[in-house]
């Protein structure tokens, strides 16, 4: 099968908080995609499983969170590689776009 | 660990064939960079093996190609989801920047 996701078309923003799409999942990996608003932000956060996750900037700018409160530039075809069980976020400064694949998917 | 590769830095065109980075590869997953010149291509192929695989347009348009000369429109934010076992490929219409994710990694 060969699937097709318009991310800019299928997920848009809400003004109260970042929005979440389900792009795919399999027992591959998981694809989503969020949407943050300028100022909103996914907060640093992490799971106590194995695997590893990208960020990848669709368009927009922020920062990749990590821990003791690291902030990373991201603009866009920026990729961030975390492991799953590695505190991590992103914080937008302008209105954000970003893709997360998580392999193997939660 | 956080590792951030900035693909729109780190890769750049060459006018006699598509230029390819590796952006990561772990025993979870594998990420690729590829960037077109306009009316380059990845011919259409596939592995028989199993696992799936994502094809994200970061920059450009072009066509996702598929089996019988299928021609699939791809723009900013597309992501394409294949197996790896079926026929999948890209052509540039523009210049053209994706990122591709392979899970398992091959």
């Amino acid at each position: 099968m060969l699937k097709k996701i318009e991310v800019f078309n299928e997920n848009d923003f809400d003004p109260k908080r970042f929005k979440r799409l389900i792009v795919h999942e399999s027992p591959y990996f998981k694809i989503l995609n969020f949407n943050f608003k300028a100022g909103q932000e996914l907060p640093i956060h992490s799971h106590d499983i194995d695997g590893q996750l990208s960020i990848t900037i669709l368009e927009g700018t922020g920062a990749f969170l990590g821990k003791d409160n690291a902030r990373i530039p991201a603009a866009p075809g920026d990729v961030l590689v975390s492991d799953i069980n590695e505190p991590h976020g992103i914080s937008a400064e302008t209105d954000l776009r970003v893709l997360v694949t998580i392999a193997p998917p939660i």
